[in-house]
Order: C-alpha cells, then sequence, then structure tokens
C-alpha cells in the first residue's frame, strides 16, 4: 500500500503534465481522431504531441514524425494503433524515457491464443523500460478535474466524485451524458482493459488517496487478483464506500465478459461472498451502480433503516411502502408529538401515519417546508422521502384561469418552484438526515432539476430510491462492524 | 359475463354524451373546478352541466341550481362534494333518473366505522334507485379516445391502447405524462376506489369488449371478488394480456393500502397464486407495469425464450447478456451461415457470437440496417434487442471537423438518424419479431424518440427490457398451455 498518490503509477496517467499520443491524424473517422478531438474539445492544458509519420500537424497540434523527435519526456504516450506495431510503439516509447502508456488498441488476449502472444510481447517490452500501461483493449482514462478526455464521446457537465474502475471503456465514455443530468460526474475514470499491466487494484489504490473521489465505482467482469482486491476493499472502504456491478455470474454474462476482456469469471456465489467479506456494496445493474454512488456520495450518514414517507397521493405512497418494505427497510408511525404538530397542516380524511400522505386539498408549499421540517425532527424518522409531481402545467393552467398572463404565470410558477427547491435543499443541510425524492415525471421538470442541482437525488421509481437508501444505509452499517 | 359492450355500466361512465357535475365552481382551487378545468381543456364534446346553487355559470358551462332543473336526464353524474351531503345528492340524482355516477369524495370506508356507516348508507341510496358508481375515495374515469378527462392533471399525448384499472387515481391521473414520453396512452383509464358500487372486475369484462384496449393494466391494493376476478382473468387473457401490480404483499404495502382506499391485502403468496391460476402477468413495479404493456400492446408474439443481442460496445453487450440471463431468456449462437453473411459489415476484432458485437470501427448506419437485418432472418433469433447510444454530439463534432456549416451538419445528422430509426422500424414490421432497444442515453436523443414514435419500445437499461422481453414472451408460452 502506497501512502501518496504520487506513488501511484496511475498518478501521471490521470495527471499528465504531457502527453505523447499515437494514432490520430487528420482523417476525422478513426478512433484516435475521434479520441484526440474529444480531448482538445474539453480543453486540455497539457502539452499534447501527436506522432504521425507525414502529417505537420494534426487538429492544430504541431506533429511530430516519432516520439524520439519530441523536445521533452512526455508523462504519459496514448497509444490507438493497429495490433502489429503496439510493441513497437513501446519500445521506442522506452527509448525516450516514457514511463507511463494507455493503450487503446485490440486484438490481444480477448480474441484470443494469437492475441494472448501478442499480449506477453507487449509486457515484455513494457517490463524492459519499468513502463506502467493501462490496457490494451480499453478506452483509458478521463480526468475531468484537469480537464482531460481522451475517450471517444465528448464530456459533458461538470467534474464530480466518482472514481470509475471498469472493464468496459464504454461505461467510461458513454456514461458522462448519463450522469449529467444527474448532477453527477467523475473525480477520475480508468477502463482498465485486458489489464496487462495496470490493474482494477492498482485503480482502487489510487482513488483511495485522491482527495477529490468520495465513492469507488466498478464494472467488473471478472477479478484477477482476488486475495488482493479484497484486502485493498478492506482498507478503503472504513474511509470511502465502494459499488461494484458484477456480470459474470450468470453463463451469458460470463460468455460475453471472455470475449470482450478475456477476463475469467467465477461463480456469483464466488464474488457474492468476496464483496460481503470486504464490504464492498453490490449493485444489480448500471441504473443501480450510480444510483448507489448518488445517495453515498450525497447524503449524510443515516442513522438507522427508519424510512419516512412523504406522499399527496394514496397510489404513489402505498407503492413505496410496498417497495420499502421489499428493500428491507422499516416505516414506523411518528411520534403522537410529531403527529400533533403536523395536524393543522393536512385535511380532515388525510392519514398522517406512514406514509405521511397530504392528500391533494391544501398549500402546496407545505410539502416542501413546514411538513418536512416537522417530521424531521422526529427521532423515528432516521431518512426521509418525498413524493414529487411536476405541477408545472396544471399551475399554469390555474394561474391562467384566474386572470394572469402567460408571463406573470410562469414567473410566479418559477417563483413557487424556486421556494420548493430551496426549502428542501435547506432541509438536507440542516436537519443531517438522508433525503431523497421520488417521482415518475421526467427529467425536464424544472422542480427535480433544482433539487438535483442542490444535491437532492430524485429517483424514477420508489424501488430505485429504496435500493439506493439501503445502500446507504447498508454501506454505514458495514462500517460499524 | 355481458357480450356487448353496451351492457356493462361501464359503458355510459367511459362514453357519456351528457355530464352533470356537482362540485365544480368558479373558485379556481377547489379540486371539482381543477377536475372540471382538465374536461375543458381536453374539449370534451358532450353537454356538460354544473350544479351550481349560486353561479349562474361555472368555467363557461351554464350552471344549474338543482339537478331536477336539468333538461335531460344526464349519461352520468360526477360528483365532488364534501362527504356529508354525498348520499344527498346520490338521491337527487337517482330522482332524475340518472343511472350511473362517479363518487371523488373520499372520507368513506377508508377513514374508519364512521366512514364505512356513510358508504353503507351510500349503496343503498343508489341502490334503490338502480344507479350504479365509480368510488367513492377515487379520481374516476378518462378516456382519452372520447377527449374526456375528468381528473385533476391535464391529459398529455395522444390516446393509447392501455385499458386500466386502479385503485389509485393517481396512477390514473398522475401517469399522463409518464406515459406520453413512450408513445403510450389510456385507451381509457377507472380509478375504482373504495369499489362500492363497481368494482375492478367489473372494469376487466369491460375492457375485454372494448375495441380500442390491447392490454389491461391493474394496480392493485387488495382484490374483494377473489373467485369472480380468477374467472374473467381466465376468459380474457386468451385474447387479450392482463398486466397487475400487487402492492399489499408485504406488511408495509398492506398497512399503507388499507388506510388508502381500505383494500384488504393478502399474503404475497396467495396473490402470487391467483395472477399463475389466471395467467395474469405479475410486474414488480409501475415502471414494470406499463414497460410490459409496451411490449405485449407493441410487439409480436415471440416464436420462443432466445435473445439476440446488439451492440457496438462490449461492456452494455455483456452487461445486456448478464441481465437477460437472470430473466430467464436463452442467448444462443448464430448459425455459421448467418455468421458469414455477418463478416464482411465487422473488423477483424469484432466478435459475431452473442451478443453481436460490432466494435466502433466500421460504418454505423450497417447497425441499424443489414446487420439487424441479417440477424433476424437466423431462425435461432427469436427476439432482437439493440444497444443504442445518443451519437449527436459526436457526429456533430465530426461533420463540424470535416468542413460542414453548422445548419449543413445538423441537416446530414437529421438525415441519418431518420435513416436509422426507419429502417429499425421498418424491420419491426417486415421481421415479424419483437425488436426493443435500450440505451443510457436520455429521452430528449431525437433518435430514441423517433424509433418510439415508430413503435420500438427503447429501455433506459438491458434490465427493463430484459424484464419487458420476458413478460412478452411468458404471455405466449401461457397462451399455449
Amino acid at each position: 500500500m502506497i501512502h501518496s498518490i504520487n506513488d501511484s503509477p496511475l498518478f501521471p496517467i490521470a495527471n499528465p503534465r504531457s502527453i505523447a499520443f499515437f494514432g490520430a491524424s487528420n482523417k476525422m473517422t478513426t478512433m484516435g481522431t475521434i479520441q484526440m478531438m474529444s480531448m482538445k474539445e474539453l480543453d486540455y492544458q497539457g502539452r499534447v504531441y501527436p506522432i504521425h509519420r507525414t502529417e505537420k500537424e494534426v487538429l492544430g497540434y504541431k506533429a511530430y514524425q516519432s516520439v524520439a523527435d519530441l523536445p521533452e519526456v512526455p508523462d504519459l504516450a496514448i497509444i490507438v494503433l493497429p495490433t502489429g506495431i503496439v510493441s513497437q510503439t513501446m519500445d521506442e516509447c522506452g527509448r525516450k524515457g516514457i514511463k507511463q502508456a494507455i493503450v487503446i488498441s485490440g486484438g490481444f488476449k480477448e480474441v484470443g491464443p494469437e492475441g494472448a502472444v501478442l499480449e506477453e510481447e507487449l509486457k515484455k517490452t513494457a517490463a524492459a523500460y519499468g513502463i506502467r500501461f493501462i490496457g490494451p483493449n480499453c478506452i483509458g482514462v478521463a480526468n475531468p478535474h484537469l480537464k482531460l478526455n481522451p475517450t471517444p464521446l465528448p464530456y459533458e457537465g461538470d467534474p464530480g466524485y466518482i472514481g470509475m474502475v471498469s472493464q468496459s471503456g464504454s461505461f467510461v465514455t458513454q456514461m458522462f451524458g448519463y450522469l449529467h443530468p444527474m448532477g453527477l460526474g467523475f473525480s477520475a475514470a480508468f477502463s482498465v482493459g485486458n489489464e496487462a499491466s495496470i490493474d482494477m487494484v492498482d485503480c482502487m489504490e489510487y482513488f483511495a488517496l485522491c482527495e477529490k473521489t468520495k465513492v469507488i465505482a466498478m464494472y467488473i467482469e471478472g477479478i484477477r487478483r482476488g486475495a488482493a482486491f479484497i484486502e485493498m476493499a478492506r482498507s478503503i472502504v472504513p474511509k470511502k464506500p465502494i459499488v461494484a456491478l458484477y456480470i459474470g455470474g450468470t453463463e451469458t454474462g460470463r460468455k460475453a465478459g471472455f470475449s470482450h476482456t478475456g477476463a475469467m469469471a467465477g461463480p456469483d456465489d464466488l464474488y457474492e461472498g468476496i464483496f460481503r467479506q470486504s464490504g464492498v456494496i453490490r449493485a444489480a445493474s448500471i441504473t443501480e451502480l450510480f444510483d448507489f454512488c448518488w445517495t453515498l456520495g450525497n447524503l449524510p450518514a443515516p442513522k438507522g433503516r427508519n424510512v419516512v414517507i412523504e406522499t399527496h397521493s394514496g397510489g404513489p405512497g402505498a407503492n413505496a411502502a410496498d417497495a420499502m418494505g421489499r428493500a428491507g427497510l422499516a416505516l414506523p408511525d411518528l411520534s403522537t408529538a410529531t403527529q400533533e404538530k403536523l395536524r393543522p397542516f393536512f385535511p380532515p380524511t388525510a392519514s398522517i401515519s406512514n406514509p405521511v400522505d397530504m392528500t391533494f386539498s391544501r398549500n402546496g408549499q407545505d410539502l416542501f417546508s413546514v411538513i418536512p421540517e416537522t417530521i424531521l425532527t422526529d427521532e423515528k424518522a432516521h431518512n426521509l422521502m418525498m413524493y414529487i409531481l411536476p405541477q408545472g402545467r396544471m399551475m399554469m393552467r390555474q394561474l391562467s384561469a384566474m386572470g394572469l398572463s402567460g408571463d406573470e404565470a410562469a414567473k410566479e410558477i418559477v417563483k413557487m418552484i424556486d421556494q420548493q427547491a430551496e426549502s428542501v435543499i435547506g432541509l438536507l443541510k440542516t436537519s443531517g438526515k438522508p433525503i431523497v425524492c421520488y417521482t415518475y415525471g421526467n427529467r425536464n421538470d424544472p422542480l427535480q432539476q433544482k433539487l438535483i442541482a442542490g444535491g437532492v437525488p430524485v429517483f424514477s421509481s420508489p424501488e430505485r430510491a429504496a435500493a439506493a437508501i439501503n445502500a446507504l444505509i447498508t454501506y454505514y452499517e458495514n462500517r460499524l462492524k
């Protein structure tokens, strides 16, 4: 175990001051070019040296015929070349003195015995120069905090706190647009590919020491160093949560994973045991993987398994109660004192047990202010889950019918929604208790967007919310063991 | 069992030519007014008679002091009044000769013994005049085909094919905006509330005979007539699928459901048995309920449990393979002949087993045309699942780099996306095999929107897609038994 992040071979890979780039040209459809375009688009501030036999300039960067010609020894080489010339290129990098590389190129171990021979050759070449590298057969790295994104898809959104370790490049580069609307982003992300030199355990070590990383997310097709994984995870979990999706546990997943990165998967039970032993929270899908990061990264430690559901609609409340029960969470009644305090804000037919169901008929703003505030003062309310409904169209109709012009009504609605969101965001900060929302409304809803921007997770179903709250609770329970 | 839909008491309720409306006024914040506003907004073409003691006009409709004064006997009375005057109003309706009603008002059985007494009184009053009614404690009906929506939320989207039977009003009125972006809508929807007169089984009977209904969706907190439910479901399932969400199976769900509509829930096993015996497909969430309607309503009968996954990214392919395996679906390899036919369209490192993984490097349009077309000719390919990625931003960047202006590039992208969508939509029609897509992209993506508009379900995760394909397969398997 290293003591400083600077000692990790991944530090210069994720934080390079200069990059030699092999395989980009001015032909806009090749992989290498597409990746360099992403890097340029995000405006990486380090020095970029395209290596190209004939071009004088690549995407506006001065190009060099050979890595030997570079004016300095770059921190990192990125190689996106045909399989057959990768080892030779690695050798040239070694001779220049480069110590870190990313091999994007595929055609190695994942394609069969012939590729495995090439991979061995590549490893030997790198080892001869003491080069540590990510890949082959990967997408490499993204570090939005450094504006570094040499992956195919354009980066979207702000830098975030998720440290991603992935045996799939897609779950790095194709997730930018998925995470952004959730207000999430990567602290950094590594696509490890065939793990010929640097593997997932090395990445975990890096993120353990990375100050920008609040949660480690892992997409796993097969762990190569089981004992090291457990040891590393155990040392991290008391400080930072790790969430993992393992897809090699089914016959169909195992087979697809092997042809993808050549990873050897094991039975589902075995992995379940590894995760359990090491305190890793297991996700059942990509959806859960990032949902769990959301609650674990945004919310405070809960005091227990109790959840209070606040709703203004019976069905969504009952549905959520059922989902919470299935997820193993408890729904205690509020104390009599709390119920007394809430009574004045409720119509006579409303239920003040749990779900706390306001029904449709009183002041809607109470649902975002005095009611959740009062609920959160109850000792039995460890977590709060709020049902929200996009009401813009309905409000607009009502305000128009009351005689407001379209503009006046729109302004009024923005004001109301701002108040609602700010109130909940404030409660999240002041109460010290986890708050999540769920809705069947879509992501374009301004209330949802404002809550998310303010750090309140909003899930598209009570089942997703229940699983994510359960992950949060389970993590803190494990820490106490 | 009735033989004509006209014999159902729900026919005049869902297709009224005229409505007496109690409880709407010109005060914009009351429930009744809000409901009448929705009706007005959707432009219901029947005759609307607000009954109001003092107003001369309500929301632009001529108002009447008493139902006795109406110039005709309306097909339907909608009652949104304080609990205490509901029975008396029902009596007035009876004296006028009205035979159908919806009682929106709550405060009956769901609030306890006192309310139960009021509910008995209401039933007796209605029975004395031979009135059948929905409710109390419900939202009533929506029939978008008739532009009839006396529910609180504005109707969104087109009329559809889902016949909704719900013990929650929210899962009628609050679902309009949820279903619309999926290209789905209701044929009609009934919120049954406390089921004092008309119950879920009556609604099933109506939808069995409704030509606009392709799938029946049910939200259930507790079935009151178990034997009748099973008999009715059994008679319907050979012709139309029924999908049901039951939420009373957990202690938390049972308790919440009871305080919501006073329904007596039973153990989960019992309901599992009821659904299994009657061929009803069980959904585990609202998400699944409508996902299953999507595949069952849009897609042809599959020939078996085999699914072929098409992807251009290894991780999403392996992840989907795992999800399919967990859902009990099979992923056979394609025949050698099919693989030979596909080979020319694939780069050498690509996998042509299953998942069929094109990787990133060739002509992207092939993924929507010749490749799926060839896959679908394989006898072993019973179902096709395609991974899609929103590529607009990346395409825009590339075309701009190639020298196209912003406008030219945008035009080119629209053309490419149109071709992609049309090709897949065409294959769905010509192949006679189910096709679904999955993506981590968001609903604003134009490719996704076009596919959905053309009838291709696009799911936000492979897990959702797997569950929905499994529901489709299971329904047709059950029919063969």
